[in-house]
């Protein structure tokens, strides 16, 4: 039964309070028994029976739980460096798509890519983003977008949940864009998704979540309402991405459908955010697709008003944001989205968990809970936030066991 | 004499050809001796003559001269991170001020702080800086404010350059704010500055430039004129802070005393930068305080087409700017300034060397120019600023010799 002390401060992020309560402990320990925690508290009150167990020191860093990344696209082909230029330069992002860029371009990339190569990338991926204390990642498919290619994208989620550490949650996105082979079509890649990959994908548990990209060039509220209802029916729950460009009534669809989470929200409206509270879904801010697009940023601060809890991923992909750093989104949501650092670690932590539906195992350090937790340089949470460095992250453990010390397997 | 091989692409940021020219070698070897380059050329053409050196493997990695931050006020005492907290919570920055927050809150803290604590704070800053591939960096004073204070600080930079790599560039910036004792007789510390600051600073030979901040709550373009025309007489070539908030003409005021570089610059106007070009000024972007501070960020585009290199740098400071993260920095300054990621290499590179009046040595990989270079693991530039990681700097040369290598001494 190890022990970890000499911690300047631990960040329990537990649910009650709200977005701005972490109830920290002052130089706390924190025990836990194989993967589970089993008792967190000031070192001084540590209970006799746990002080002749295994030490570990934490060197008077900060602790708090493993990072939880809600919103990923980790597994693509291929990489697009030369419309990020292009975009520097001024061309539109439309006019990027038309010249065969955007997300089609990686669809075909992605589907030229071996399930091997796939899954080697994927684990590169996920290996830095434990260093950067990153312990759960939910992962969306959506550059397969035919029956075969995105259950080969789930393929290579379900192998990383076997063979790695970080714990890893699959979502069917599916519903990302109208592929081009059904561009004349669009009614036979709906009934597709209707009738063959979401009915296989939820029979088979292959996914948790089905998620839909609402917006003009993807899909309409009208689908986006038909794809979930289909997934509900299956086991899977609802995510969605909305409103990012414009307000298009998804906040208002995410409450209606009960999703467990809205994503992006730049552009949502009053009332959509008013429902989102009343039905209980997370608002999830991707400040890092924000800073890529040059986009208004969401305004965090409205929603938890609202009463709605604010979580904070990446968005990681090759197109909109490029780079798996949650600790730069979590600055970043503090910048741009109006979190203060201790709103966005609570909303890395406790409510992404909750946008994923782990929160009854994961996000928090409470007894009970998964001992998922990192060791952060920094006096406090302010300055983890606010003084950006490559890695403030000393250690990442996940499961009771130290990242670092894996063995990684094929 | 090392041969460097196995290069995948080899940017020698030579001067000629303007921003986006990096002058590109595939397949490359480069050759020094002692700290000098000797020979940079396509791996195939390596002369006879360097065939039986020892060699360094590059690994397929790009290689680049090393980085230079030109613009950073790397001693300071003390942090502010509540007031990062507060400016995500929407105060302004005034109503910081007014509680005491801001520059003068640093001057305090910095005034408080030991020599030695100031040492072992930059020492380590620079440690972290070179790890990123920062093989040079310009430092300013600025948080004394009093002859005794300044020259403490410039203390501080005289053992840095001594005990440790990475090439230190020091200016004097005096001229920051208008120190709290003197709030109700500013006349009286401009009159210190032309009498002693000044004098004695140039003809010691402990900085290289003299700076001025022109901001409504700093110094007038009277003033600050007055000021570098003071410096120049002692041998210190004028920067500028200018032109952050608004358009205070100082572009025009850099092209008038002949400064090496203005800085900020985002509200420059049209006439102050085709001054800028005539005069041969170099403007230095400061991306991360547009992004820390949610400002407007300055235009490079406009810069370029009238004929101005344009560096980047982070503005390395406790308050607008709390992290030296020059990739970071070179990102935004193709997502927010429009610079592609070919333009914003040169401008951490040779135009950086110019803005610090080092070009006849650093920033370039020529022959005869110091041995100052990085290994990236990237596929392109363009690749690198894109998928944006915490550090994909493989391996830093100053002078020659790995900076993981060199002993770092009291
Ligand atoms: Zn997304
Ligand atoms: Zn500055």
């Amino acid at each position: 039964m190890p022990v970890l002390t000499n911690i300047r401060q631990l960040l329990t992020c537990r649910a009650e309070g709200g977005q701005a309560a972490l109830h920290a402990i002052e130089r706390a320990a924190l025990v836990w028994e194989g993967d589970t925690i089993v008792w967190v508290g000031p070192e001084a009150a540590l209970p006799a029976r746990f002080r002749a167990a295994e030490r570990f020191d934490a060197g008077g860093c900060l602790v708090a739980p493993g990072l939880i990344d809600c919103h990923t696209h980790l597994a693509f082909g291929g990489w697009r460096a030369d419309e990020f230029r292009m975009r520097c330069q001024g061309v539109s992002y439309l006019e990027i798509a038309r010249q065969g860029g955007g997300i089609r371009r990686t669809v075909q990339q992605t589907r030229a890519a071996s399930e091997d190569d796939l899954y080697r990338r994927c684990l590169r991926f996920l290996q830095e983003m434990a260093l950067l204390g990153i312990t759960t990642v939910e992962a969306k498919t959506g550059y397969g977008l035919s029956l075969e290619e995105e259950l080969k994208l789930l393929r290579v989620y379900q192998r990383l949940q076997t063979h790695q550490p970080v714990r890893l949650i699959a979502t069917l996105l599916a519903a990302h864009i109208v592929p081009p082979e059904y561009a004349e079509r669009r009614e036979a890649y709906l009934q597709l998704l209707m009738d063959e990959l979401i009915p296989y994908v939820g029979s088979q548990h292959l996914a948790d979540f089905c998620d839909v990209f609402v917006e003009e060039t993807a899909f309409t509220v009208d689908e986006a309402r038909q794809i979930l209802e289909r997934g509900k029916a299956f086991g899977l729950r609802p995510k969605l991405h909305v409103d990012q460009l414009h307000d298009g009534g998804g906040a208002q669809l995410a409450a209606e459908v009960g999703a467990i989470s809205a994503d992006h929200l730049e552009y949502a409206a009053e009332e959509g955010i008013r429902a989102m509270a009343r039905a209980g879904v997370v608002a999830v801010a991707l400040p890092l697709a924000t800073l890529y697009l040059r986009q208004r940023p969401m305004n965090a601060r409205r929603f938890i008003e609202a009463g709605v809890p604010v979580a904070v991923a990446t968005d990681f992909n090759p197109g909109s944001a490029p780079t798996y750093h949650l600790p730069l989104a979590m600055t970043l949501a503090c910048i741009l989205c109006g979190l203060t650092p201790a709103e966005a670690l609570k909303g890395a932590t406790c409510y992404a968990a909750r946008a994923i539906g782990r929160d009854h195992e994961l996000g928090t350090l409470e007894p009970g809970k998964k001992a998922d937790f990192i060791l952060i340089d920094a006096a406090s949470v302010d300055h983890w936030l606010y003084h950006f460095r490559p890695n403030a992250v000393q250690a990442t453990f996940i499961g009771g066991q130290r990242f670092e010390n894996y063995a990684v397997t094929g």
